[in-house]
């Protein structure tokens, strides 16, 4: 597998592929077609079948891919069919929702650690974890082999989080709040944001409005 | 504005480089070059000119994009700059971070209804919205000029709550919960999912330990 050239965009791609596959086969399919998968991913066809030659060929012509043979292949070659132990940092509402989240640790991203700052917070237990404080996370993550991030403090104490998590030598972080992050070139961001999901809904019915016709078009070459 | 061939594929980056280009605003980035842009965007520059060559030329040579004035062109030109209603349906851990969240009313998404059909959180008040009986969200819709619902239900709810906004006229869904929903095609679903950031986090710690090289190519074409 041509790992060593699989651009940036690629791997978000595949990493939503496997997500939607799982979904899929917790819904009981056992096939899929690029078509499908593509709809579900909001991407086109050839892009799919384009991502997915960096692994050999899945598709069975006229069948589609069998679900669960796919993503074991994706995350296999990929190597990421493991658990991670991964840190919370800023257990607010939004921290605590991720923590209280039952599908992580079944999906292999395991919270181990959750850090706050706030001594009002230090000493809680949210959903059978203490809260440590953030000084003490450079030793959690060398005791506990923490690998992940998660930043779910507010914007102003977002970089602060990060320097803890790099300094403590975590190479991948998740971002939550809307801050953007100064890093190492060896440490992967991954920002969350919820607003273009609204953005995306407000865009699609405005459209359909303007267009008067249901759904905007989502055949169309996505680089067209 | 040849909006009427704007593919799905387009408003979603779109709706990205709005929320990035906020973010911009926000840190006091008066000008961006379409290369930032693009790496915050995870797209390549190309793609980005590409995009935004359905509202006219923007870019000026050597400097970039003007934040502000692209802001408010690509919202301008597809209508969304403006204030949008939004209904909340499952005050669970994750309902109630977004209830809470202050960014979304200050974007122009005011969450003005929370939902649910638990007996013990029907009447709770979250952040100044009293929680009221997803019975009652056709009226509300009608009452209140709801026009986004945000589904935050376990995923065995989903479905159900997806029905109560279909039934009550709504067009666009942002769904928070794993379940795949079936929605007529005037509906626009927008299907947000927490893992395939994990994943993405997880493949380029992987894929950067394999490579033996500070992250992973964010500058392949995203096509290639």
């Amino acid at each position: 597998m041509k790992s060593e050239h699989i651009p940036k965009a690629t791997i978000k791609r595949l990493a939503m592929y496997v997500q939607v596959l799982e979904t899929l086969k917790r819904e009981g399919s056992q096939v899929v077609s690029s078509e499908l998968l593509a709809r579900a991913c909001s991407v086109n066809p050839s892009q799919i079948r384009k991502d997915l030659a960096y692994f050999g060929e899945f598709g069975v012509r006229g069948v589609g891919y069998h679900v669960q043979d796919l993503i074991y292949s994706i995350k296999h070659s990929l190597g990421v069919d493991r658990v991670w132990k991964c840190a919370l940092v800023g257990v607010g509402n939004l921290g605590k929702a991720l923590l209280r989240h039952q599908d992580f640790k079944f999906r292999g991203f395991d919270i181990v650690g959750a850090f706050d700052c706030d001594p009002f917070k230090i000493g809680e237990e949210v959903s059978g974890l203490e809260v440590v404080c953030t000084r003490r996370l450079k030793d959690a993550v060398k005791e506990l082999g923490i690998e992940i991030g998660l930043i779910t403090t507010p914007v102003n104490r977002a970089q602060r989080a990060a320097n803890f998590l790099i300094e403590a030598g975590v190479k991948g972080i998740i971002n939550y709040s809307p801050a953007m992050l100064t890093v190492p070139s060896d440490v992967y961001v991954e920002y969350v944001d919820f607003f273009h999901h609204f953005y995306s809904v407000a865009f699609s019915i405005t459209l359909d409005r303007k267009q008067d016709r249901p759904g905007v078009d989502s055949t169309d070459e996505d680089d067209a």
